[in-house]
């Protein structure tokens, strides 16, 4: 969905959090989870810089560890981020909000009793899984010494991390991106996203060596969170526990200009959007919805946006059906402008739809592939705007009807 | 969810249009639906008074039989309804608009055949289907001229009616409300409601004999679809054929003040609206949505949709899990005042979360049966509305990922 410079940049999935310089990273079994899958991760920053941004879920229920983040942020430096997977600790009261303050300070004391100096203030905290319940602290107080002392540099141990923060995905999400001038983003993800966000929260921690400033990082992060993850839409929820972090080194004693960190950190979000968006729970479609020719860029990407969450269209979907009238009936009920007898609709690129009228053969287009890219052309400028989704299946009723109990 | 003088009225789901006096209705297989069911009705007023009200889809995409009646209500008066099943007649441009037209003429000429002068300006039309495709003319003006000779008095000929017009409905709904002084009001639906609008569309047609103006009529009508069929809300979709008509008679030459007009109305669509809730496309469970505490009823109203819209509440319904977590996180994405830790949930009386946080025994509540009251209360004010709707469940899945091919 992006353009990146290739000759500038190269991208690999195999490597995370630790590609950049200065970042060592790890991934426990603690025992919150009571499968014994690992349920732990840290990432720490070896510095020499500290700076470091966050975007966090815009619902107004918050989990414990986002209004703590959100704090601890306000310093905008950050020496390492605990997660967890195994329990959302949202919904907690003044108690999970205590628990999360212990969690970030026995993480500031084992680091300290490690030999790095570390004030709570500089531990960021993230949670993911069941929205509701305590976390079992008697398990997470003991993982969080045991993780410090695991921490390893290189890529195992950023790729142990990244498996650490699963809860229903299915496999590990991590992507660098390595800068021919010797710089480097990195990062992981996890989480259905926007697909099951109550339970399967969207977490994203990206770290970069670039010697670049607070101001920087917090530019291209928000840059970048706008066109990738904040377009990933499965189901229209927002989670109570969304984080998305950047950390920087500075270890790479490369200065790098905002234009080209801002293409970087696009790049690492963009492909790490791609991979939640497969991985979504129940997706048999890995669907892109684009509006073009809206009077702008954002009414564009309301319309994209109603048509993703409009649940005959992702029925439709499931079922290969180019029903494009449920297309129209969906751009109908945005509220931005438009007019009727000017849209059009393609899937593939086979139009199916012109001045808002059928075409011949239209119910024949083959939509039994995986990849469907829908387009709607209101035809009024040239506003446009992609939203990624997915399909509404069986498999996503199934999950999502039977996971709490 | 209303409260109606049970002294004054007596309510009938065995009636419908015809129940109150100086109207007529037929329904007939013209062979538009290839099955062979009943697919077209029509609905006649014998006077002496001939007011209408409407109301209509608020989609920009609005298909052709709307745009007629729209045009047609400015006069605030109508002599019949001609409604078909089988085709929407929507996005099928300005041909679909002239098929409309050719067949509000082709009633008007029957009927001044049969011995009633009427203009084509006194007759709205309706259509319900799938979007996109042409009405088979041949097979539906023939069938105009038909269902003029089959036009009866009585209960049949509104029961035949009732049935002509359903779609994926499995059972006709009809309701009359019987007022003590002696006047009447009549009605059916059809579709799915908001449960599968773009293929389903919701229809209604109700007649009184009371004798009111166009005023009074327009006003009972508004207030009753604000309070019922606009707060039905399956999965959040609007469709391009949705209409709701309303047409006295005058017959019972009672004169009816607004209130008594306006509770009868609300009476009518209130049990229409449970009907058709009850069956929507797919449903295991009937469920009210209700937010307290709001700080006014708009707000209420608006909490009370984005809980009944979100896919992983309806999911968790359709799997009897009362995993409240989700409420949670729906509630707080609702563009209204909110404080978390005000909010309080509970399940068929049952208080599951209080001041934002799980009470013990929460995740032990049977929520087995088919009848789910959820009340979420804010905590901050007085304001408070209920949305009727659904469970997402595999069947909802099933029907329509296979409808149009």
């Amino acid at each position: 969905m992006t353009q990146t410079d290739e000759a500038a940049f190269r991208l690999w999935r195999t490597q995370g959090v630790t590609a950049p310089l200065g970042f060592r990273a790890a991934g426990i079994a603690a025992g919150i989870k009571a499968n014994g899958n690992l349920d732990l991760a840290l990432v720490f920053n070896e510095g020499p810089d500290y700076s470091a941004a966050g975007v966090f879920t815009t619902n107004k229920v918050k989990a414990a560890p986002v209004l703590w983040s959100q704090q601890v942020l306000q310093s905008r430096r950050l020496r390492t981020v605990i997660l967890n997977s195994g329990g959302a600790n949202a919904c907690t009261g003044p108690d999970g909000f205590a628990d999360t303050h212990r969690t970030a300070e026995a993480v500031a004391q084992a680091l300290s009793n490690w030999g790095t100096e570390t004030g709570a203030i500089e531990v960021a905290v993230c949670s993911t899984g069941l929205i509701g319940d305590r976390l079992p602290m008697d398990k997470l107080l003991p993982g969080v010494t045991e993780i410090v002392h695991e921490m390893a540099g290189g890529l195992s141990g950023g790729t142990d991390a990244a498996y650490a923060i699963m809860t229903t995905d299915t496999v590990p999400k991590q992507a660098a991106v390595h800068h021919r001038d010797g710089w480097n983003v990195g990062g992981m993800a996890k989480g259905a996203g926007m697909l099951a966000p109550a339970l399967a929260t969207m977490l994203v921690v990206l770290t970069t060596d670039a010697l670049v400033d607070a101001d920087q990082l917090d530019l291209a992060l928000r840059r970048a969170t706008a066109k990738t993850f904040d377009r990933l839409d499965v189901d229209g929820a927002t989670s109570t526990n969304d984080t998305v972090l950047l950390l920087s080194s500075g270890a790479s004693q490369i200065r790098v200009e905002q234009d080209d960190l801002d293409a970087a950190v696009l790049a690492a979000c963009d492909d790490l959007a791609a991979q939640l968006m497969a991985d979504a729970e129940g997706v048999t479609k890995r669907v892109v919805v684009e509006v073009t020719g809206a009077v702008d860029d954002d009414q564009a990407l309301v319309g994209a946006r109603t048509i993703a969450r409009d649940s005959l269209v992702k029925t439709a979907l499931f079922g290969s059906d180019p029903n494009w009238g449920r297309i129209m009936a969906a751009i109908g009920i945005a509220p931005i402008d438009l007019d009727p007898d000017r849209i059009a609709v393609s899937f593939n690129g086979a139009q199916v739809c012109r001045n808002g009228v059928g075409v011949p053969g239209a119910r024949e287009v083959d939509l039994s592939g995986t990849d469907i890219h829908l387009v709607v052309d209101l035809g009024l400028g040239v506003g446009t705007a992609a939203i990624r989704t997915t399909d509404l299946s069986h498999a996503y009723v199934e999950e999502n009807s039977a996971y709490s109990s």
